[in-house]
């Protein structure tokens, strides 16, 4: 039995065709429709075939869906919503990929108020955007976290979690606030501080970039990658979870502060202690299965 | 005509253990000798057979070299310089892997003041210590910084430069305080940053342990892999460098204080603007063969 017959994607980037892809893939009778609100992305999703129907209109894509997912940035999340309220079938469900939860959760409802709404965020994802980003094994063996409002009917949420599943990904159900701040720290802060190391590099005098650029193997490169994630996302990720990232932010500084006293200060023992405990971290994260565990992750040459 | 025909690697570790395995292959017919403080890393560099002869004392290492490698953490690379002076041959040159360049030099400068010293250091590397960490292609395409001190004879570093071209690098000549402030910014702050937010994250009380690693996937994982890297070493080159990582740490605790109060005023233009400059120094880096062009470094799955 298949949770969903017919699926609507809004959203053909980087999640969204990804989605579609892994749908074709796993839920071949899934009748899939698609739209994007950028014409260029929807004519490259009709010739990459992603969708059974690409429609020209946010309200046509909807009106025959028994699941609507919403694969666009955080902060239209509850626009996008509205667009399509007057076109949506009465007993369709609304899913999200949004990388902030209680903010578009919230839109959501708002927005739709009579509707049953299972947000979702699927933690997986490439530094690429757009529809020919995309690929079906993207959220194999991932977590994809759903955040139903109080009084959403348990079936909508078995239903989304059984589509998730589907396409390989673990399912975990939590509490949008608490998602936010565990995101805050997995998610949010490493990009917010690649998106500053980069700018900062870019910025120095003294240092040509061609420099920089040169020498990137030390290090500086594994940043560069996060930081070319999708800018208008990210903008809204940090925007709609401002709380829980500047409370995440706060810690950092002060855990960076004690780490330049150590410096200044010669103190060899706090530095070496905090680079022992963090190997253990990343063992953890190998056997877990969240990462490669290939020196460098694999890259090329090894 | 080889640049050196009896090289010395003191210290069989990553590092020390490539250029074993790279000398192997580019330059067999070489006389290698290593050497390590470790009893239990001389014994496994005699099984994997790194080098011609492992010696148990660092002298005998050194008594017929015409170059000697010190590949050892930066804090004791004067002592183990001291450490072999009564056994060098006069002619034999001196050189190191160090990631920190200035404090270095001089330290093997006030060892062996009678000898050529020419300081290097190749910029690569992985997440992995030991002498089972290192491989022969850990070198290719990557650079090697050379710092010769004033007055050290052109025909060494010509000798030095040579040897590591035929370990596949791109050779650059600098000034030793130059050096250390590239490489603060695209190696030695990325790491300080990367054990920073690893050590936040573990110490979380309203978030545990196990969801950060759950959840890692969404960036986290990759500061992980830096995170993860040699303790004692990287003691040691922010110790040695200090005055340039605190520069840097400066300057990046500014830009992010910039960032933080985008966010706390919902700046979303200063925030988008940054997030779109960052895209382009990705792209110099992927064009300039300094890293893997394939989405997330090609980590398996995709």
């Amino acid at each position: 039995m298949l949770p969903f017959a017919r699926v609507s994607i809004i959203g053909l980037g980087l999640i969204g065709s990804s989605i579609a892809r892994a749908v074709g893939g796993a839920m071949p009778t899934v009748v899939l429709t698609g739209h994007d609100a950028d014409p260029g992305v929807r004519e490259t999703a009709r010739a990459l075939k992603l969708c059974d129907d690409v429609a020209d209109t946010v309200g046509a894509a909807v009106t025959d869906a028994d699941l609507v997912i919403l694969c666009v940035p955080p902060g239209v999340m509850g626009a996008v919503a509205e667009s399509i309220a007057a076109d949506l079938p009465p007993e369709a469900v609304i899913s999200d990929v949004g990388s902030s939860k209680a903010a578009v959760t919230a839109a959501l409802a708002v927005a739709l108020p009579m509707h049953a709404i299972v947000p979702a965020h699927p933690v997986a994802g490439t530094e690429r955007s757009g529809p020919e980003a995309g690929f079906a094994a993207l959220f194999h063996n991932r977590w994809c976290i759903l955040t139903p409002a109080e009084g959403t009917p348990d079936s909508a949420v078995q239903q989304v979690t059984a589509f998730w599943e589907r396409l390989g990904a673990q399912v975990e159900v939590m509490d949008a606030a608490h998602h936010d701040l565990v995101l805050a720290v997995t998610s949010h802060l490493p990009h917010l501080i690649a998106y500053t190391i980069v700018g900062t590099a870019s910025d120095l005098e003294g240092v040509t970039q061609s420099e920089v650029i040169k020498y990137s193997a030390g290090g500086f490169r594994d940043f560069t990658r996060i930081a070319a994630s999708d800018p208008t996302m990210w903008r809204d990720v940090f925007l709609t979870n401002k709380d829980a990232v500047l409370e995440m932010l706060q810690r950092f500084s002060e855990d960076l502060t004690a780490l330049q006293r150590a410096i200044r200060w010669g103190d060899g023992e706090a530095l070496f202690d905090l680079f022992t405990r963090t190997r253990a971290i990343r063992r953890s994260i190998i056997e877990q299965g969240q990462d490669d565990d290939r020196p460098d992750f694999g890259r090329k040459d090894h």
